[in-house]
């Protein structure tokens, strides 16, 4: 096995919450069984390919600053196997389940479609040849159709026909891959399905294309007989003035209109949230509340930039939150956790890019197993569910369910000369609770 | 008939272009025939009664500024009367065809519910009267559910009951209420139909709650035989930290969970659009390609603002292309463009509430002046119709009518060994032609 | 003593970290010694009269939620003093050393400037009477300039002279009144110093009265032989469009154009913080790199609204990072930390309001402990120290005490052929580290 | 001369307002007078090599959309006068008098200093052999700071002094250059001076690294005899996460501390106001109020993302209001209107390049000519004027002047019984004057 920048490091372990030593997990202990099964099972960390291997820290406003080896000049396919053995060497540091990527991540591009799945495919062979070395998984496959040229005006959504039939013939590469692969997922980003511009667009015949190329994805799914879930992951802005996959809520409207809400989830993200407005919590809640909860992508962006940060998460509070609801949804399924967070452009070094790992996957665990302490504890959904209480009643419940209609109300409540009282939201009590839940959890 | 603070002003007429007047219409020309029918039927402008009528000017750091005759003690109902004068004489000044009220606008609050809705419906009288003097129609009634301490948690998505019932009542009146005065619209704003924190919300159960009212509302209204729409107004926070009906593409997924898509469209408002992160144009367009564009509330925010000043308009940019889309929509029909808009808080003479309006009324004529010379200029169109043209082809069109599967056109693709070449978004010329459009327009 | 709505609870009292009583502190512990002094004289915590003993719970869209005894008619004397009465037994309550107040919290209006001043100097009266009977002390005073209509167009900077003298003649006997009550601070928050449009505005006249004004104050400081310190309070926006004491670096310009820099410290809130664009402790550590750290106003903002939310704090990360700021700039000297925040709106009741307090305290004395075993660690600020090791040579410390010019240098950096080499930023690992300093500290 | 991309265009004429050719000057008359002086005189037009000649169309989510000869493989000065020559072909389309450069626009960087400072002036050289068959001059010359990895973690204040002395002599020769070629002004825009993250940041450190720097430069200036203004670019986040010089009002101070506020002025941006929580007006009012105002970016953000789009302007309203505070302050002086905007990723064509500028020059002609005719007419400055004028009163004047004591103003106003009573702000009538001077001025 050739030597890779991260075959020197020891493989991190779980060590307790004592532990000294910075590259060990305090809280990620995989093995141990929290509401049933293990935790590695639960929260199914995912490497992404992209940012990990793949990114060379340049910005808007400066070059690359991440030298790696697959980086130079070289056959680009000898190259790419370069980055994948370095790669699944990292996924044996830290010691995780699952990986992500797109195409353009694992392999190079050709000259010509056919040059560019030839490449793709000879990259596949690779990958499915490393993983019998290994024992991470695929959580997820995905197609890149935003970052050439060719794909400036969107993907499925191009004034181009012929964009649209680019996009197709890759994605559906992809899903053969994902399933050749043993992917649990297949998910598509609309990078710049949105646009620039709405001077230039037609934006009601754009989303007939995106409904279309949903479908075609959909029936191509069932025609392979592939099983694991298809994502959509919402994003509101950003490379694009507006993405059309806003947030959870707007992809439902958007899965009802083209009868696919039974077809397809949501991956959510994140920072993807929070420049939508949202919490990372209100759109993990808001999917599980509509059904579409499908997997997470985890990192954090800066609240007061505007920009996709995709940092390493550091905010216990927010994670604890979402793994709650994580949890009130019915858990992840077949998704999982995947780290779609990059290193700072200083942050150069192999060190770093562990460094990294370790803090953000010992943060998920320490969230979720403090939800699951909530959880089992109980305090809290109590408080929760008395809230609510007063809906039980026949009447109320009978309201509910459609029982009365506007008049019929108007003169029950004329009859019994309702005069709701005050209640307090308690809302300072309850983030009190939390808090001691949450920085003082016994884990 | 009683002397009013609006009384001694004249109403304001069109004078023209170069008229020098400031309390004159340059544009609002209402008779003037563009696009087949005169620029008021296309308009439909609505003078609101909170913000014109019941607006103090107090704001979260200062007390009231606006002393009006209607706000000194005395009898709650003989001063509803007052400021009902005083709302037609402002109709009559600045000479629009519509109004819209809350309930609580126009009627004081009773100890009960049974003498609340008996308050309201001795103004509702009153209206009835008054409008047989003055050619001010109503545009749309709604219920104002959000100012009472007893909505301090929500109205339908209340966690007490009884608080639903109470609205449910409260808006069965205000039904009846505007189809006696012959209103074309039924509104339903979401004022606290929403979370201050996820920390107390069971957001499926609230969101649950919601639909069953909207679905009591729609049965009313056939019930009753009313002709009008119902609308629900988008807006993204405040007061509440998030409120359920985000903006346009979000609700149309809750009409679509419910089967309320055909019953019920959207009143949107610029200040709610960028709030939600959305410009004016984008949901009027995004309301236009569903199908659910109702109606406008006419004001502006401020961008470096996080809340909703309710400003009146001063764009004409972004009012010209959000009257363009509203033409492509095929206009507003039942809807209308109703003033939501407040004068400053420094403002508080009966002069500043007239140019506030003279200025907001001007400019939405100026704008729809333009956009319909867009239209019928042509030049904009077809450049943009220009850019999807490749779709027209006959293979591209099946693709899109879902003839060939993924890997059919992965098939086509390759055989056609196909090499998509980049086109121009030409952002920039289309920008300076409709600077040139706008700014310059010949009217 | 007579019966106030918190006299039935019973002092709070720090229980350490495991206890489960709600009502109790698990970490202020007040007389315990860290870095050389009781807790309670490092982070000198205060009440605040308004949002806790004033505030309705009104917002923008709904009257008063928050009923007080105090609140109901009556003689405005006397219902201040029961509000005061009430306000002592909250700060026994909290056991908190220090409270602070406008004039406008603690005294009625009168009719006129004169009969204003004697409710005041009344009310001034009873409260150095009520603190003879309890140990909290002023931590400062400070005048409403900005809720009366007659601040609307601002204080020291309106257009109007009157508003000037009447601001003028407000603040002296507000001075007094802090002198005489033993106020360690004065404060001025520029409430409506800004303006509503850049319109109607003459900034640079009106930045010259607000000069004219500080000067005065300090003026009037020395005269009457006041020991504290006077302090500005920066804020960027709300309730004006723009506020001059934009930020902390702002306000330091405004001292240096005044030359008052030496005179006027400022005092930080969280929230207005993060309404400018900045964290809190980058606020802190600008104002304690410039020299002109006072005190704190603790607080949060919700990261997502754009309003000054003043909810109190429950980010840990964030506070730590704040007081580890705060002892790097010497600490707080005569400042402290005061509670400008207040309950939610839905919060009404009397208990509501202590919870909110509890958490407040023991979030901010957790921070202060954590930040002090940072400190006494070492290992976080040697890592920051060796970032900048290379500057301690003799010819690096030369070129930043200006001895030589910038063509000697450019001779240099040829003659050495200088290569300056990326050194990692170590982001992700200083991250790590501080998550465990933060959310697993031993206290 | 060789053939360049823009040679076959032709030079753009002022052809006047009903013009219908796209490729036109409808209110750019460069000759005509207002004011006492040329419209080219006052406006002082700059086109921005990097944006205009060096961009690749690259953003964080896709590769190089814009291919231009001079980016092909060769030899790089050679490339570098390729791009050179197509620079003036571009100046002579645009007919504008002037342009702006960094040295990493002009000339490619060698391995070494000595080699990049040679390959720099060979470049410079061959520029001023260029600007003799050609009317543009310079307007200003900056070095680019930012974009080398070796800036990554700042120039003068980064933790490593080599990189304070690289840039330090970068500096040096750059202003050398500017001297040689007749540049009117030098600029210093903090690419990274700032932080990406305060955790491992020494921000009081690096201050006094900066304000050496700063000196340093000042210095240098009156050693060689440079008659040019020194202009800092204030930009308050992007790249980095905090940038030092945030706005006017923070590098006013920043000039205060190390005494240079005498010796240097601002350059400002528009797109950097509106990320620091401003309008563009708003921050040349402050500068103007502050005597620093010195040269304009004229580009434009978008209000609803929150990165620097530095697209061409297109907003009549703020760009007029821009100029009026402009001629306000004095007008530029030495600087100018830098076209510091970028043609969109799609908009790859020369073409494009040359409507984008040609829509901006045409709006800010416009702009001004509109301004100077709200000057010319009186009429908004004598409302503005009147709103002020009690404070032309000798009592008011001698309380502004310092004449009166804080206790002496309370005597005087006890005295006089002050009452101020309200007057209104007429916010929206002198936004309607203000909409007919701007959308419907006659030129």
């Amino acid at each position: 096995m050739p030597e890779t920048i991260f075959t020197h490091f020891e493989t991190i372990k779980f060590e307790g919450h004592g532990s000294s030593k910075p590259l060990s997990y305090q809280f990620y202990d995989a093995n141990k069984v929290v509401l049933g099964k293990p935790l590695k099972e639960h929260l199914r960390f995912a490497v992404a390919y992209w940012h990990s291997l793949a990114m060379t820290g340049s910005d808007p406003f400066g070059g690359p600053t991440i030298a790696r080896p697959w980086f130079a000049a070289g056959d680009p396919i000898a190259q790419a196997k370069v980055k994948a053995d370095a790669a699944f060497e990292l996924f044996r540091v830290l010691d995780l389940p699952f990986f992500c990527w797109h195409d353009a991540d694992i392999a190079p591009p050709g000259n010509t479609l056919a040059d560019t799945l030839k490449n793709f495919h000879i990259m596949v062979d690779y990958l499915e040849e490393k993983m019998q070395g290994y024992d991470t998984k695929l959580l997820w496959g995905t197609a890149n159709l935003f970052s050439h040229p060719r794909f400036m005006a969107g993907a499925s959504t191009n004034p181009d026909p012929q964009v649209f039939a680019w996009s197709a013939a890759t994605v559906k590469n992809c899903m053969d891959a994902t399933k050749r692969l043993g992917g649990s997922n297949y998910v598509l980003w609309g990078g710049r399905e949105g646009y620039e511009t709405l001077l230039n667009t037609d934006m009601k015949k754009e989303l007939e294309q995106m409904g279309r190329f949903l479908s075609l994805v959909v029936d191509y799914k069932h025609k392979i007989g592939f099983e694991g879930q298809i994502l959509i992951e919402p994003k509101p802005k950003e490379p694009t003035v507006h993405q059309y996959d806003f947030d959870a809520a707007t992809v439902y409207g958007f899965l009802k209109r083209f009868g696919l809400e039974n077809e397809v989830k949501v991956n959510l993200e994140a920072n993807h949230a929070t420049l939508a407005g949202h919490t990372f919590e209100h759109e993990i809640a808001t999917a599980g509340s509509l059904g579409i909860l499908g997997s997470l992508d985890i990192n954090r962006g800066d609240a007061l930039l505007g920009w996709d940060t995709d940092q390493f998460p550091n905010d216990l509070w927010t994670m604890t939150m979402s793994m709650y609801h994580v949890i009130r949804a019915g858990g992840l399924g077949k998704g999982g956790c995947n780290f779609d967070a990059k290193v700072r452009r200083q942050s150069f070094t192999a060190e770093d890019m562990v460094h990294a790992h370790v803090g953000g996957v010992d943060l998920c665990a320490r969230a979720f197993l403090t939800a699951a302490a909530i959880i089992e504890d109980g305090t809290y959904d109590a408080l929760l569910e008395e809230r609510y209480s007063g809906w039980k009643s026949g009447e109320a419940s009978s309201m509910l369910a459609g029982k009365y209609s506007l008049d019929q109300i108007e003169k029950m409540a004329l009859e019994n000369a309702i005069d709701p009282q005050p209640r307090s939201g308690k809302q300072e009590q309850l983030e009190n609770l939390l808090m001691r839940s949450i920085y003082s959890a016994k884990l």
